[in-house]
């Protein structure tokens, strides 16, 4: 056997870290009575393929905790309690911990109060600024968006805050690396946070946010496996696969607005060149648009301004206007496909504030990123545009606080 | 609360569906101990978080399969046996059942015949030629292979084979969309080869096979997120994350030869513009080596034949035969980088016939790389570059087969 290698083939096989990496059981049987709402103890066994004896100690203990309870009635999926027995089932008890998401946006922030079930008690939103500002000014708006909060829901304590933001942020270590709303780098904001606001915080890049929405509230509900490209100031993506959040090895990845789309190509905010943020992002887009509309560079508008000046140049039929809108949506089309081709999501999510500007889901623009996958003798993927509000986000950041106050109750 | 949108936030929350993807316990207990080697019972309950009564269950029923065994003494991970008992472990029956693994390759075919506990017993190779043939013509050459292959053990019947070759190939459904090795598309190469050899086959890209052998034999050892990228007549690429191969929802995905790195850029093989491996695999750097070398194009080499030459040329000072190198370096550093941004492994395998062209990995295109993904604050990711042999491949291959007689006796 000529195979001109020393390969590693006379070790013996070692255990997949799968094993290693799943839930204790004790957090999947209260993982799946929070999903379903109210579950049965014996649908909770065929659901996990474990004993009605494991569950039966495993919903005991949570009972114990104050964290299930006991209710008459079956399961909210409809099945047949045991024979000869009232029916009994078990649910969260709601009011037993709260929790509060919040989003930072460069326009505004929202925050949201949930129960432990994931039901929105209260919410409050306060006009923000773009750009960025010293750690202790977005402390400050933080700390007030949250008293405001606190307000619409006296005597309600929050076990956990979520807290999610732009830019590359580090949610298992809590880092922000880098964020267009804050000077400075690399800051330990979670611990920060938390000492602010005398709660256990997590942090998360605000993308992750819409995707743990989407998967607790919204597609999950109907897929396991999808990718939400969102548009705003920058480009993000959240990926969810087999029904979890993907998170890449140190708690980034999915970076979409900086992979690089040209060899040496045009200059992008993060300094470097080519990334695909530096053709599609409205910062890339206002610096040709001085140009476009032949204005003096120097009369400056705010970047959105000058994007919507743009935008309505372009719908009035003003050329150059309307090729920068083409050529961003070719360069939204070839990122897109090139997740596709990467991830094979079973559906693609577009999100984001600046879907509004509707040549970014044009049809062309669809047909060139469908184009641009390999044809693997299947049917394109499915493309969805959902333009939810910021509420939505802040909700993703609650379910987000649900995981860290249930992981610090139950295990991880 | 000025939302702007109806947003899904009505809603109660769902099941992820990560609850409904575990596989069944006994299939994780028989996992265990095969990575394991030998374990013992309270070992197992231990690492999986379930009761010693369950594993007890569990571990009575694989005996009764003919599985599992009991044999004297402790697990080898060395823990004491319970107080006051014999010590008594756990192990696989090797010798229940064998697998048989196969690498088609456009130099060279390769198989390995393996126990149930993922040992060769012997291998097989027959040389191969490149480019497209008639079905029927590589069936011939499956059987001849595998036909080799038993002569060398006789009287082992394969339980399962699994088989890899380069191209699109849909492992869930058994389809190659388009293999470079084969005439026609979307062939359902699966039942064929099952029907033809008699015995059930899984198939899988290559890059899929190379990434288990290294999930089972290799890097897994030390790593539960890697990535894997396989530079051979094409680029492709593999993925663990958590201890799994990454699979997209359609069995597709991580086609990073395909990805676009240039916007109508360079004309590829597959028919589309841009793609990375129109600046880096072989053909495309052939393509341009008639120009850098001054020759007539008529006077055609085999590619790999013009590759070497061109490789000579550039070793010897050859200026434009260098720049075609140091471009292809550029353009797999941005291939990489992208890898990185999008997926943030742990560690990255740089793997494949061609990596002896040392251009490839050359310090600047590593550091190239890690100029062009973005400072996370964080040190570079790591960077390996694995020059296993073909045999590896094939012991991926049996690793596949392997996992799919378990899933038969045992449940996905």
């Amino acid at each position: 056997m000529d195979d001109g290698s020393e390969g590693p083939h006379g070790a013996g096989p070692v255990l997949p870290a799968s094993a290693r990496t799943q839930p204790p059981l004790r957090r999947q049987v209260f993982d799946h009575v929070r999903a379903q709402g109210r579950a049965a103890r014996a649908d909770v066994a065929r659901a996990l393929g474990i004993s009605a004896a494991s569950v039966t100690a495993i919903t005991a203990d949570l009972i114990g905790l104050g964290l299930l309870r006991e209710v008459e009635g079956v399961s909210l999926d409809g099945r047949e309690a045991a024979r000869g027995r009232p029916p009994v089932a078990l649910e969260i008890v709601p009011e037993g911990r709260h929790v509060i998401g919040v989003k930072l946006g460069d326009e505004r922030h929202t925050a949201v109060l949930a129960d432990f079930g994931g039901r929105i008690l209260a919410d409050a939103a306060r006009p923000a600024r773009p750009g960025r500002r010293p750690l202790e000014e977005l402390l400050e708006e933080v700390a007030a968006l949250v008293a405001d909060l606190r307000s619409h829901a006296p005597g309600q304590e929050a076990a956990a805050l979520g807290i999610g933001l732009p830019g590359l942020v580090d949610h298992r270590a809590g880092r922000v690396a880098w964020s267009p709303l804050l000077d400075g780098r690399d800051l330990d904001l979670r611990d920060i946070l938390a000492a602010r606001l005398g709660s256990p915080v997590q942090i998360d890049n605000d993308s992750n946010l819409l995707t743990l929405a989407e998967l607790w509230f919204g597609a999950g509900r109907a897929s396991s496996d999808f990718a939400v490209v969102t548009i705003e100031h920058g480009v993000g993506m959240g990926l969810v696969q087999g029904g979890r959040l993907f998170r890449g090895t140190r708690g980034m990845g999915l970076e979409l607005g900086h992979i690089k789309v040209r060899l040496d190509g045009a200059l992008c905010r993060c300094g470097q060149r080519g990334c695909l943020e530096a053709y599609l992002a409205d910062y890339a887009l206002a610096r040709e648009a001085a140009t476009a509309l032949g204005r003096d560079p120097r009369q400056s508008q705010s970047p959105r301004a000058m994007l919507d000046t743009l935008f309505s140049e372009a719908k009035a039929g003003h050329e150059p206007a309307r090729e920068i809108f083409v050529r961003a949506g070719r360069y939204l089309a070839l990122g897109l496909a090139n997740v596709v081709q990467l991830f094979d999501p079973g559906l693609v999510i577009l999100s984001g504030e600046r879907m509004r500007y509707d040549f970014l889901y044009a049809e062309e623009v669809l047909a060139e990123m469908q184009r641009l996958v390999l044809p693997g003798g299947r049917p394109p993927v499915r493309v969805e545009v959902h333009a939810w509000g910021d509420l939505v986000w802040a909700q993703g950041a609650a379910a987000l606080a649900l995981m860290a106050a249930t992981d610090e109750v139950l295990g991880a």
